[in-house]
């Protein structure tokens, strides 16, 4: 009899990465640590992102990874993905409450129960924060956000291209629908050419988000038939199964209707984001040009100016 | 009869870092976003701190500001700060129980309390993630590690000094106690030279962390008379009190001993980290030197390599 382990692509490439030490396990699915070497590859591919949008001089603003819980409600993030949402508690109890919290936890029990939510949720999509900040009327040209964030999805996975905190690099548009949706489709064809000279085999997609529960799909079928968002995928751990690097999405009136933007004709504003997830880039250089940078071609180090 | 307002020092001074467009406020205490402008400088001051620490090749690694809930519990963090600790809870519900949500939602209820914790935490200081990842016994000349994070503290303040999600920069020194002890001392001084070369007006004060309760009492005093925590402080938002820019921090055989990290003579390790809190120091650099950074002296430019 013999006993041998089959790894999927995915478990494959996860075990290369822990053990060529680029990923860190923390022993929580989809929570890592990177090397150094693994961030300075992100730092370089924004670098080119900014690069690329500078043409347009975009406005860069930059938050934590925590919305104000006010906002997060408003934005009906609940309604569509109530599963993946961050919600942040704590402790606000007197000593003796402290005490009877460190008796649960040397007892093994759920010390967390009781904790009140405090006035922060954490981030769900790096662009969320900026909409409560354009209530009012946008200027005649409406307005473009370069941002990035980590965010936080509940949905622990043992792909290591699904991790519970990342970062999302995003260019935001918020003005009239055919500014909006002009920012999209430039940044889709921008996208795939930053893919093609990273030497990544991308292909465009429309996709959907992961709407919650059976009412979410239709949402999700509305979002497909309108051509709401399309994914740029790269075979990651998966050539059948390609991986979402880069997001394209338009929101229509969504946010401009729920955060009270306008434009100066006093419709509602429309929105339309592209976002770069950043470590889902680097896995893809380094699944498709191998673990060690100073052996990628020189096309592919040229272009991230290694 | 005259009508004014009096601010003091930190209202007037988030008031003018709000106006310039600096710091953007979300309409939580202590929750901001930043311009390019404010993030610019935070780079190059991490660029300093880079090249300040470049000739004893530190290991950088990177994580999420989320940690496992297991370290967190086993850091014994919940016994010192209860009061500032994020615990993340999620939705796993039903549909129904998604419409219950929805529900309590739409009528102004709290919809957080049925939310159970899930397997992470906000990770509350940037070294945190380290010390579980070093179990076992270290090499002999033991470890030093150059990490950067957002950390959370539940402290909702007015002082745009104390915000409740900010990084930190962080070189973590793990060995033997006379090691620790010389990497801590080390960046005491080199923090202080860094510090003058930005004409920062800093002074090293020997500091207590924010104990809880009575029983914290004791242990502040106890931390104060052995001169564990040094701070580099700097008159921000007032002279009476400075703010900690920078934290010398000696932890002895804390996290050694609660981690199972142990020098190569078999004994717990101690450890040792300095920390840069950089939203201060962008902050303290803005306060006496002006919000143009075009306009900040040539020395200070030079040293940021602005």
């Amino acid at each position: 009899m013999t006993s041998h382990t089959v790894l999927n692509g995915v478990d494959a490439y996860r075990e290369e990465l822990i053990a060529s030490g680029l990923l860190i396990p923390t022993g929580v699915p989809g929570v890592y640590g990177r090397s150094g070497l693994f961030e300075g590859v992100i730092e370089h591919f924004e670098a080119l992102v900014t690069r690329a949008g500078r043409a347009e001089h975009p406005e860069r603003v930059c938050f934590p990874p925590i919305i104000p819980r006010r906002d997060f409600e408003t934005s009906e993030y609940l309604k569509s993905f109530p599963q993946l949402a961050g919600s942040v508690h704590s402790f606000n109890g007197t000593e003796r409450d402290h005490i009877r919290l460190l008796n649960q936890l040397e007892k093994g029990e759920d010390w967390t129960r009781g904790l009140p939510s405090t006035e922060v949720t954490l981030t769900p999509a790096a662009c969320y924060p900026i909409y409560p900040q354009l209530r009012g009327t946008l200027p005649p040209d409406g307005k473009l956000i370069d941002m990035q964030s980590y965010v936080f999805r509940h949905e622990p996975s043992p792909d290591p291209c699904r991790m519970q905190m990342f970062r999302q690099r995003e260019y935001v548009r918020i003005g009239t629908p055919d500014a909006v949706r002009r920012h999209r489709d430039l940044w889709l064809e921008r996208g795939l050419d930053i893919l093609k000279r990273l030497e990544l085999p991308a292909q465009a997609v429309i996709a959907n988000d992961p709407f919650f529960g059976r009412a979410g799909q239709m949402l999700a079928n509305n979002q497909r038939e309108q051509s709401l968002k399309f994914e740029l995928v790269i075979p990651i751990g998966s050539a059948d199964a390609p991986t979402a690097c880069i997001s394209c999405n338009y929101h229509q009136d969504h946010f401009g209707h729920l955060f009270g933007i306008r434009t100066v004709d006093g419709a509602d504003a429309h929105t339309a984001c592209i976002g770069f997830g950043l470590e889902r880039i680097a896995l893809a250089l380094f699944r498709h040009h191998g673990l060690d940078p100073d052996r990628w071609s020189s096309g592919v180090r040229d272009t991230l100016d290694l």
